[in-house]
């Protein structure tokens, strides 16, 4: 079975979705669970979901590592008309997951304890994200 | 069902095989779609199909985060006497994607309006590349 | 079918766990295969095992990018009372895979010739680590 879960963002940062997703297979018995999310400026990421600066460092960091096209280390970059945040989004969604598998057992994803699902918005604006999921049953 | 695509390389950077893979699951129905790379030295990517620049602007940021063993700053890298674009080649391998997992809803990987499916070699020199792919109807 | 493999780690570095992968789905004829850890700090990574030293610069490079929270370039982040390596390997985990999926060919994971699955550790301390497989017959 497929279905489509609908995340709204207002800049950029880490939104969880991990209820939508355990509701969605609950009953379903044992077997795989896909998600992939249809953009290239934002990323699906397993984290953390106990303490929240875990969040927040995370989206710190990066914004480091891929700092805005305005800043002058990122001065060689050429796709800037669509605003600095954006080429600096497409890196960060070649660098973190645009899919996740996560197996399935008598209707609950294999997470562990601290696993949470998180979608990982790269732009500045608000957006409202698509993530395509599917379940095949064993 | 099962087959692998072939992708001739020329160099660093990205390779769109998209059609090859739309092509393949076509008449298919509902489903999932995998991609596995058979290599360590080049990544999958789904990535924007629309301006090409964003392509060689992951190109230029990914060199510039792994630069050449050659460069002083990666120095106390020990694997190199395959080249200097070899280690380089492989921690990037490491950073993005070896596996792809896309739904397949009506014979249609469930793709977003600008995304495309890459291939993003590593290493200078000429290479012939094998993508296997699976494909599981619902 | 689904099962959970168990890693014993020391101290950061990739420990590689191919056999007991390809010892499970042997004689399971066609089909995909997933494995999904469980965990925030460490990651799976597909790569070269013919040399040793590629798995000794993995490490390096990423210790390097992503240094302890008690290096100055780190001063930024906030979660730290978990030990100086605990927010960089969470960062590490954002950055390589959670989930790997691979396709299985005669009771065989199409693995390339050079390619070996590992677990890759981004903590100090010794841990036992969980991988959730999941294998589906086509």
């Amino acid at each position: 079975m497929q279905t489509r879960f609908s995340i709204s963002t207002h800049g950029q940062g880490l939104y969880e979705f991990t209820r939508d997703v355990t509701r969605w297979v609950a009953g379903q018995g044992d077997g795989l669970l896909t998600l992939f999310v249809r953009h290239t400026s934002c990323s699906l990421l397993i984290q953390e979901n106990a303490d929240p600066e875990v969040q927040s460092d995370l989206r710190a960091y990066f914004a480091r590592l891929v700092p805005p096209t305005t800043d002058p280390s990122m001065a060689y970059l050429t796709h800037t008309y669509e605003g600095p945040d954006d080429m600096p989004a497409h890196i960060k969604a070649a660098m973190m997951p645009v899919s996740l598998s996560i197996p399935v057992s008598a209707g609950r994803p294999v997470l562990g304890t601290w696993q949470g699902i998180y979608l990982f918005e790269h732009r500045d604006a608000r957006h409202t994200r698509t993530v395509a999921a599917h379940f095949l049953a064993d």
